[in-house]
């Protein structure tokens, strides 16, 4: 606090005419209490989960959860609600099953990774070969895995912040590419996720090389994985699997859904907030995206519910198939190549449903002074303010690397990669409150990002 | 205590003289120490579960069972090892999946309760109507669910004894009964668990009524269960079940495998303890009973190791098929019809891994002081002394109505039904000191059981 109340002297008068007014900071004060106990939120999440179910992109759910949203947002009192169509290729999931089959046969809790193909007709069987991590494996040597299953059997760390999960995906995103140039036949992984209990598998995407041949991908459950490598431990193991997975012909049209609270002054500057609407198939998506669509949904609501507009205008985006390759992230960056400049800051809640304890930020050192005003809205929750290197989320990544200002409200995420992606993401892994809470600080956020006088 | 005083001041000379004697009681001590961080316990159902896996009755896993048995008895040092035939008919899982078809799509995780039929070829599809419990269910009149599946809602609640099992279990039992009686054509439950996070439903043995119609019986995860409330909260609710379960003609052969430590002075009486070494398919059946088979057979192999024999003959007992219908307890009964009276004492572990808190009983009243001494054997690891009412292993059952006095080493249930009867009972739930701490409590009590100079 005390660097920060130097800077604040030291700053030139011009920069300090560009701070908030005690008003703003009182009017974000309310909204960030505004939220407390009304539920709004989880009432969103629930309603999403009930009545569309998980938004796998390209599946049916998928057109059902972009209707659920535009008529969720008209109901939410947003100025203006379209949408923004974004095509991409389908991949089906199929049937998926495997197994130890020798020397002691054992099921396997398996599934496919997203963009995987299949097996071949009637499943696969080979042997396996384990690989601790995937820089181990791209050790491999070409051929040396000709007719056997790489595994690759690291585990992901618990953290509060997530940061487990960088090492440990590596192994689901590249495996493939490097136990296909040793010769391998299919690569099986330890699921990137921190459960230790259930057998619940994660899935997740993967990228092909197109240079290379494709191989099937998928992921076991941690107990699983621990089984096969006690297997693997006392001697040759063979494994089979079974994957019905594969790319569609053709593309499908999906939307970004697009609320917007329009400013009263400069209406052409945008604050972005949102989250995905899409998600994986085996559970609802409840936290994974379901909660950030309703945390900002429900934080554009409140801003929407104020007796007068903010100056700027507050968009809130319900992202399309963010999961299979950050679609409607790109296909929203590129609509608005030519107002980059006008999108003043962006915050997307994609990492469940715990709460914010911390304000990280990517904004220019000038406007530190500002995030450091906006910060005392959120320092009686006990949330922090963190350095200045954040990354966002993954649909804003694209605007982010154009230069877009970011806020990044980290939530609390020590248990979110137990059910990210798995079937278990339901909505009771929801704490009403915790949305509550989160609703608040969105909405505070945003609305002084749509008041301050520059520029972050 | 003082009440146990009083009784012993009490006793007739001829009861005193059945005492057991200071040396038994401090060898029996020394028994309950041995076994203290050895983790042979552990090694036993470690081995089992990697080298057989799930010992399902009747599947190849069975017969592996069995070998897998008589060589880790004889390798323990047993006197005698032999096995009994048990004949019974077989059940197979075949395929299962079942989903909320309409009005909003979703999958349920679903597992057939064990002698359940399959479903009609390409499954069924049918509304859903919900009961409370089953003796709700009881009520419907006849023909009053024609066409429709019948589901049960109840949950079973935690507990450190397992109580919450019985008052439950009875939708899995019977449900299939009464819901065939009202017309319905399939019955759905919510599993008899405890577990809330993860989405692994529980198998079970269910009942049909021969005079009625047999209908599927199926049961869905807690959390698809909640899933499945709230969509029939909102209205007319259908579900598609698609079961590929069925029995087979014929029987299928197994085997009690038995280990004896030959009593000295009464070879002919026999302390049984022992477990069941079948198992459900889903998972390893580490808890369920992989943990009870390790625990007793390392208490055996304990007593087999002393200077000298016991005075009576320890039988550990290994039986077939407890899970679909209690063959192998009911098998052993039977030969035994002759010697029931040579049965002094019996006590079989059947209650997962956690650790025996009490010591509860089933003996004639002039056996309590004997009881009250072999309690002071274990007072110091902090168990209890129980009630005299105590009902035992299920193996054990017909030998107990038949008259055979039990001791119920009761052991730590809180977690056991997260597990029980799941793909998600395997190894790592097991904590080696625990299983350790039971092979002492088995071992000191089946020792002094053995010595004991009364019949109980």
């Amino acid at each position: 606090m005390r660097s920060i109340l130097v800077l604040l002297l030291l700053l030139p008068a011009f920069v300090r005419a560009q701070a908030l007014t005690q008003a703003d900071l009182d009017r974000a004060a309310q909204l960030r209490d505004a939220a407390k106990d009304s539920g709004q939120a989880f009432s969103i999440v629930e309603s999403l989960v009930t009545e569309v179910g998980h938004r796998m992109a390209g599946t049916p759910n998928d057109a059902k959860g972009v209707a659920w949203a535009v008529a969720k947002m008209k109901s939410l009192g947003f100025d203006r609600v379209y949408t923004q169509p974004v095509s991409f290729p389908v991949w089906d999931r199929g049937f998926e099953s495997a197994a130890i089959v020798a020397p002691t046969p054992q099921s396997l809790n398996v599934t496919a990774l997203g963009g995987s193909i299949g097996t071949p007709e009637g499943g696969l069987r080979a042997p396996v070969v384990a690989f601790t991590d995937v820089a181990e494996l791209e050790k491999a040597p070409a051929g040396s895995l000709r007719g056997k299953i790489a595994y690759v059997g690291n585990r992901m760390q618990r953290a509060r912040d997530g940061s487990g999960y960088g090492p440990a995906v590596a192994a689901r995103v590249g495996g493939a590419v490097f136990a296909a140039r040793a010769g391998a036949v299919a690569l099986l992984i330890r699921s990137i996720g921190t459960d230790a209990q259930a057998r619940t598998p994660h899935t997740g995407t993967m990228r092909y090389d197109n240079m290379l041949t494709r191989i099937p991908a998928a992921a076991i459950g941690n107990i699983d994985a621990d089984a096969l490598e006690a297997a693997l431990a006392v001697g040759a193991t063979t494994v089979e699997l079974n994957l019905g997975s594969r790319v569609r012909n053709g593309s499908y049209t999906s939307a970004n859904v697009i609320g917007e609270v329009v400013g009263s002054e400069f209406p052409d500057q945008i604050v972005v907030i949102g989250g995905h609407l899409d998600s994986w198939d085996l559970g609802q998506g409840a936290l994974d995206n379901g909660a950030g669509v309703a945390i900002t949904m429900a934080a554009g609501a409140l801003i929407a519910a104020m007796p007068e507009r903010p100056k700027r205008t507050v968009r809130v985006i319900a992202f399309a198939n963010e999961e299979q390759g950050i679609w409607g992230g790109k296909a929203y960056a590129a609509s608005q190549k030519e107002h980059l400049a006008k999108h003043v800051l962006g915050a997307e809640s994609d990492f469940g449903a715990g709460r914010i304890y911390r304000l990280s930020t990517r904004v220019r050192a000038e406007a530190l002074p500002v995030i450091a005003q906006m910060h005392t809205v959120l320092a009686p929750l006990g949330i922090e303010l963190g350095p200045n290197d954040a990354t966002g989320g993954a649909d804003l990544s694209t605007l982010r690397d154009a230069g877009m200002p970011l806020l990044a409200l980290n939530q609390d995420g020590t248990h979110y990669f137990d059910y990210h992606h798995t079937s278990a993401d339901t909505l009771d892994k929801i704490q009403p409150g915790d949305l509550d809470f989160n609703v608040g600080v969105y909405a505070a956020m945003a609305y002084l990002a749509a008041q301050a006088g520059l520029v972050f």
